[in-house]
């Protein structure tokens, strides 16, 4: 038997009992083993919950008790999940988590300790969702130079960026309606603003191309000022816009950024819509493959969650190995990386497309019936300071998006 | 230094050698260990090949060398690669192959050997060439109940059907120019009959349900009959057409069949296009992945094979769990399988519309252009047998097509 502790009975460590409950057989025939739940630790009560024996809310009770050997953090938040995680790893047990503000901060550390004491710190659940991802980084695409990474990680924004392309509805509306139907948060920060994506590709770059990747380093914006208008454009040259977390290693420049992209219909990413989550991923060799699936959501979070239980449980004694050190990646300033721009400029026709093509040279016009006084088009290839240099001579861009390749 | 010796330098066999030197480092590094290729065994002659020297054409070499650790089995076709396999495993070395023949046929046998000598049979490349799937059903998708897996599993006629999608044309037309590209063999059976699909899916569902899977009990129905008119009543109702091969759980029945299904807009497989492949698999908790990659090709192949050489370096002396039972599962008739049907009716509208009513009830019409004399129509939900039983009294239908649900 294989003894665990749940840290956090919210939404997900619910979804976790709820999960182990429901496919007990299954997961423990998977596991080679019987999975118990021994402890689930919150400071909240829950009178007449069917796990209620189990609850605790001193965390000593579960780092002295020798037989816990796997503990389960889905607290969320560093602190105080960092120092509770640290601990349970240097007395010896595995740990698995759902918590991409943890793993971004202190994965590298962390895994170094499980390392160092032959158990496990497994996060599949910190990444988008149930999407298995981190194991495949991991333990499948070995045999690749991986050359970029790119996810939408973000299920509410791209449930926004879904409803305004296809209904053609306005960012507030739609943000207003996913709060009503519960795939927004009151307080929308967190995913409009892209910091949720931006710790989860600081995650899966770290693991990719095994160095640190700071989340702080990344180059993030989020979707709040993409309008209706933006959308009919990328729609009329046959694209869509989505929030792309995305790094790249061009020759020995690595480059990480979170913000909103046309993506053409040939594109994978293209079609995932709605809270679906997916990573695009290209190997030297491999060339491209796609992991697609729910990105949030209580049980798929916890199915991935369970998954690192069964894990850690068929290899309590054996480090399974991650490549990710502590030596940090500096990345190269977005300034360099190369692209295309969608941009929207101000002005009559004629003149406009006059200025365009005098500051961008060779524009690929796009004409939608919707504006007046404007005009959109796309750029040829140029890096972001040739890019920012040339539109600081215009006045009256109204806005401008990058193109993925 | 772990030694591996490749049986087959065919296309696969000199795509691991090339993956494993442009990678080198890198492979290296994950795997913890250098990899070396002792032995290439192979029937003919190499001259000026820079791995001429390492060139064998006796296996009991290979096999008698206790410094092998590793037999990477890239020839295909069940004789002689069941018994160079078993042989392999028997003396301890671990072994790493891209041959569905073979898993499909023997891969419980062989696992279980694996198992007993404490050492790894891995078959990543046998299923979605370079797309990560059968490990991430192993260790990552272990939480849940798993209840559907549908794939586009062969890139030929994965191209043609997009082809004959996109440009209206005729399948001999498509399959013609398959051919000229290089993405048909001359001898297209294994392809357009459906058998290749028929043998992963096989893999797949083994995997998925624990228990074997016999490819020989599944219903096969290849590509060969699709015609243009039928992709165009399928694009006029907004679906597009695909060979799916498909492993269902209904109640305690399970289902698997191959056979060209009309897939709607909303999902995940309908955009997969060309000759990509793509995994759709269904949890009870997790609810919808998809794995998407190239499904064949010399590196995206070799590219799985040497990530599973990665493992089986990694874990030399420790067997990575498998669970396939040899113990059959009884796969229900696909005659209780419940569905939709799209039908092409000869006749008159009127009259053939009153008669497809009469026998099957409330019907979709689909209304195209290019057709006289006949009427296409999507039936409402039924079991194959139901079906069957209203066909029969018809006089006059061209064709029909199931509907991915």
């Amino acid at each position: 038997m294989v003894n665990i502790a749940i840290l956090g009975y919210g939404t997900v460590g619910s979804g976790v009992a709820e999960v182990l409950q429901t496919n007990q057989s299954v997961i423990n025939k998977k596991a080679g083993k019987e999975i118990n739940i021994k402890y689930i630790l919150d400071l909240r009560e829950f009178p007449g919950d069917p796990l209620e024996s189990k609850l605790v809310n001193d965390y000593e009770i579960i780092l002295s008790d020798s037989d816990v050997d796997i503990v389960v953090e889905v607290m969320g938040g560093v602190n105080p999940a960092y120092s509770f995680v640290k601990r349970a790893l240097e007395a010896g047990k595995s740990v698995c988590t759902s918590n991409k503000e943890l793993v971004a901060a202190h994965g590298s550390e962390l895994l170094a300790i499980a390392r160092e004491k032959n158990i496990n710190f497994l996060f599949e659940a910190s990444c988008g969702g149930g999407i298995p991802i981190i194991r495949p980084l991991n333990s499948s695409l070995t045999a690749d130079e991986i050359d970029e990474v790119t996810g939408i990680l973000n299920g509410t924004t791209n449930y926004i960026l879904s409803k305004m392309f296809h209904q053609g509805s306005e960012f507030e509306d739609v943000l207003k309606e996913a709060q009503e139907k519960g795939y927004a948060e009151r307080n929308p920060a967190a995913d409009v603003e892209g910091f949720d994506a931006c710790r989860k590709i600081a995650i899966l770059s770290s693991l990719a191309f095994g160095y640190q990747v700071d989340y702080e380093d990344i180059y993030t914006e989020g979707i709040t000022k993409i309008t209706a208008t933006d959308i009919a454009y990328a729609k009329k040259a046959g694209y869509t816009i989505k929030l792309l977390a995305s790094s790249k290693k061009v020759g020995e420049s690595c480059y990480a950024m979170v913000a909103p992209f046309l993506v053409n219909a040939e594109h994978p990413l293209y079609s995932v819509n709605d809270v679906y989550n997916a990573i695009y991923i290209h190997g030297n060799v491999l060339g491209s493959v796609m992991f697609y699936g729910s990105g949030a959501g209580k049980l798929p979070t916890a199915s991935a969650v369970v998954a690192d239980v069964v894990e850690a449980a068929k290899y309590l004694d054996t480090n399974l190995m991650t490549f990710w050190s502590s030596e940090k990646l500096n990345l190269t300033d977005i300034s360099n990386s190369q692209g295309k721009y969608f941009v929207r400029l101000q002005g009559e026709t004629t003149e406009a497309l006059k200025i365009a093509r005098e500051t961008f040279g060779d524009i690929q016009q796009i004409e939608i019936e919707e504006v007046q006084a404007e005009i959109g088009f796309i750029t040829e290839e140029l890096s972001e300071a040739e890019y920012r240099m040339k539109a600081e001579k215009l006045s009256g861009i109204i806005s401008m998006l990058r193109l993925q390749r």
